[in-house]
């Protein structure tokens, strides 16, 4: 039994508000336990200078918090001048883990910028980012599929994200809060679609290491948490969810 | 009769949510029609090296926007790497606004940093921010009465801010928002006391000028707005109302 | 009677020097009592990206002090690798005022560029900067109609500025030199037509607050002092002053 | 059989030049195929200031690419004015997978920086560089023990990195170089200690997923691997190995 | 003969204005032709980091150009973020060459900041900022003397610096002007002290080359107009040309 | 004699190590003593703005020093986000006297990129660069020429760089290593061609001065080392030293 009472397989509470801002044609307010992140969707019609010319989209995101979404005041990057590597290497987990299930052939050369914006935060604001940006996704490209500018919604499956991890006396947990990411001894990010495939695994031991059976076993609660949030997406995305393109 | 139907002396509806994210000591997120900004006041235990040692202590106020706060997406100040003129403006405004009702003195060595973010702008996004911002400094500042670490509320007048402007043909009207802001002739800020004294006045005519006659119309309207947004935050800050050193 | 022996509504002793240096299309040399400024303006063949295709001209302005303009050496904004708030919020207010009074369809697709740095400091170097930009602008575009590039000068009224005040005793006064505005409980700038319409009002309690009374005799003040300064603009530009389009 | 003649699970050629620059106190030029990464260890007597007073030791790391190290020139990220996602993420890579084989208590308030400096790029800088600093590490911390300031070699285990991924076809392969790695539909990096314990294990399909099937193919790859190099580092430690504290 | 009319060893005239702004230390406008150069001396009483302790002075040099002191309007520094190399290039060299002549034991640990500004620019503005960095430095060393913080003055030699060059007909010429330096195949800038030694001395061949045989040459064009300039900054500073402490 | 026992006339060992890197179009490791820098060429089919459209191609160098190619560890000019004056100086010097012997006239719309990346460092790193970098640009210009890109060598005679300097007790001396450096009084860096032309000369004392006499020798010391390493660059091009077009 965990400090919150929660068993080592149990997700805190997730919830969606959809439509969350006005101007954004995708916009999400994804909450899970004390995690409270705003994922807009905007589409862009052009692509950066690599892609013109290629006939494809491009998925793109950026993340932040709130100087006071943590407990302890941060300095604001714009203020700083720079973004730090944690939020870079953030960014740029969200927009490749996005880009997994798209079909960026079929959205033509515009971008969908993914902004993901942490209002509190209590662990897991990358994965709750991830989970949250792909349903404000499905809301922008369902906006250019209603306005018949895309002839189908060009999603290949669902996807979503989670955190698991090994506590100092070696239990593997889902879903970390910050009071146990704090002390564990590892962290796993696991990004996977609707069918169980990997997108993304990143496995981290801060000054401690893993073995494969403690491997496996994090992969195990991270299927099994995804599971259920695939399904909480779905009530989220209900609109377009007869469009998806799921393979 | 305005687009929107509104009177020209009629405020949008205002709406206070304290409380409002759990980690900062004041939180409130202020909404003005379609304007939404979190305000958090945090509380931080030394104050800037110009003022150290002086025994009084600071306040400063930092501006953002959320990317899609606005109809079309702005580039992140923290990737351009730089905060443009019109943040430095509005941040200076704010801090400076605030510092004009609390007795530096009475707080000791520490900061009270005020971040406004707004996540859903339509205009007179900076004087939501100065109401709200009062809103969220009340309750930081009343933490540390409750702490006992301050002896009294050292608040001496409410502070609130709303626009006025004159439309193109020659109408003066209070608070405007965006789609009115777009074409006015003339823009201005008003920060007053609850006792109706000015603590900045900004008017602006973007390639436009106005008369002394159509200042003192816009000065009416402002004071007229103001007492009644001065009335819901006391509805606000309720439970320190009694203790406000208001002279 | 004020420490320096003026009138509270008396200004400090203006000069221009036109054609101060051999470069700039327009230059000034203005000196305010001990404050010191070279305004010169450069005519450029461009506008910024936002304007391109609309047929119209652009004036923007930028605004320094060289590092010992000022009692103590400030750190070069160059060498810090960013501008001040201070320094965006003056350029803004400059390039702002000035496109008040020109005809910007008039000028066709060019900028002019205001440069005003400041080689000595003594208090209202902002508005000094307003009224030597005016001479500086009306000197560069008046060389486009010696050129025979523009048929008039597209200029709709003459533009001024100067500093308004309360001492800490009460006192209104006209035009302050640093010492008073480092003492002063409330500081305005007034920018001004030359036919008395305002253009930027910006009046400033810092940590302390004014009346609609007290707002009212510095306003008059302001009036006051800035039809002295439109008659001494009017000397200065005496080559141009019969080519002004004042409507 | 691959495109260079490799089988499925053979590594390219590893080799190691030990004090390879006279100024650090470790240097190793590592070579894996036509990739080619200097790594220096620089030992600096006190720590960042996040962790002053603590008694413990910090090891970070800095990753770079001359600019010619790949097939077309790269801008110098000192003349961009800043370093890329990409750099930011290898560095806290390389830093944290170092920290978990160190007794950073044992170390002191010392810092341990590690610069990784490729020479040239083909494929696999990462892990590359992460089995040069063990080695670079070791010799700089081995300087510390030999001039007695340290008592034993603060080193709980080998640490080493290699690439695996998935061609096109669904064939998993093990290092891969430039032309695999721009073609393959996954890419995984897996640090691991000598006793084949992992420390972090990245995994991307950028466009694409991957099964726990493909997962445990990649992952017997990489251990097989792993064992090699750890060899290879042995030797290349030879002034130390038996001065190290493997637990 | 010159363009300009000049003969091959004639200078242009040379004027300096001292005690030119009223804040700094020392203030000097120099007039080289139509160059024109504010050069301010400000004391502060620290030194950089890297010397405090040594009980040694400094002196450092900052320069920059107003935007419009050329043809062209110039993209400000401040704006552009960062200072360029040309000015990097030229600051050190100002710094390096004052700290030729000071016994930087003599004055402590404090700095002198110098400025140069040039105001207006017709070729030698480098060469003219050294020339009237002395003598701003004179004074503002000299007050320290005045005031008894310092015994004497202490510096070694004057010192003073001018350009030569060769013209694309192979004749070597003193002092360039802006459109002698634009087409010379060789420019070189010479600092001397007033005995006639060499205290920088930097030579470039744009595109081109010089022998031996024109170094020579160009040495003895340098020398002759420096004994000239030494004159012009013996009258400079004639309130403190007794007090010189010149070995 | 000196402290290495090396006479003051005599050079360090240079050796040359051509096609060091595989991607470069030219590519040298310059050793020089203790010295060595990496000289990378690069071919790019595209000139800078200010050259566009004028037939001309362009060459131009960056500098860098890794971290530890010191005895004390520098931070990383990308970490710092700005360059140096130090390195921009120095890459500056190697550009020009790149462009010196090269007919740009000659190669076309084409930008030769030289980077210079000094691994370890003892004195003479820059010198070292040009030398080093004049044979990986004949590399890169020669390859030209064997594709049939360019009819012939655009380039127009050899270019070496080598220091020269003073000693505290009043000897000159040739090229001098980090130690020597520290001490010297005087540091002069000569380039020449191979036909004994001078294209920079940068003599600096740091606190001290120099004579005219004390310049010829040095200049003599120069020119004698300058021979013997034109001999050592011809034989590093060799494959092409009967392309070269010296005139």
């Amino acid at each position: 039994m965990r400090e919150s009472g929660r068993e080592v397989n149990q997700l805190r509470k997730i919830e969606m508000v959809t439509n969350f801002t006005k101007h954004a044609e995708g916009s999400v307010l994804i909450t899970v336990g004390d995690t409270k992140v705003i994922c807009n969707a905007s589409v862009e019609e052009r692509v950066p200078p690599f892609m013109r010319g290629s006939g494809k989209g491009w998925i793109t995101a950026e993340y932040a918090m709130l100087p006071r979404a943590t407990e302890t005041r941060n300095i604001r990057e714009s203020s700083k001048g720079k973004v730090s590597g944690r939020t870079m290497e953030i960014q740029r987990l969200i927009g490749r883990s996005l880009r997994a299930v798209v079909d960026l052939d079929a959205i033509g050369e515009r971008t969908v910028w993914i902004d993901c914006d942490v209002i509190q935060a209590d662990g897991g604001t990358r994965t709750a980012s991830i989970t949250g940006a792909f349903v404000a996704m499905v809301f922008a490209l369902g906006k250019l599929v209603d306005q018949g500018t895309l002839k189908k919604l060009p999603i290949t499956d669902y996807l979503a994200a989670i955190s698991v991890g090994v506590l100092p006396d070696g239990t593997e947990i889902l879903d970390l809060e910050y009071a146990e990411d704090a002390i564990a001894a590892v962290d796993m990010n696991v990004v996977m679609t609707g069918k169980g495939e990997f997108v993304e695994l990143q496995g981290t031991g801060e000054e401690a290491t893993f073995s494969r059976q403690q491997l496996m076993k994090m992969l195990d609660l991270a299927e099994g948490g995804l599971k259920e949030i695939v399904e909480i997406q779905k009530d989220a995305i209900s609109p377009y969810v007869d469009k998806l393109e799921i393979k």
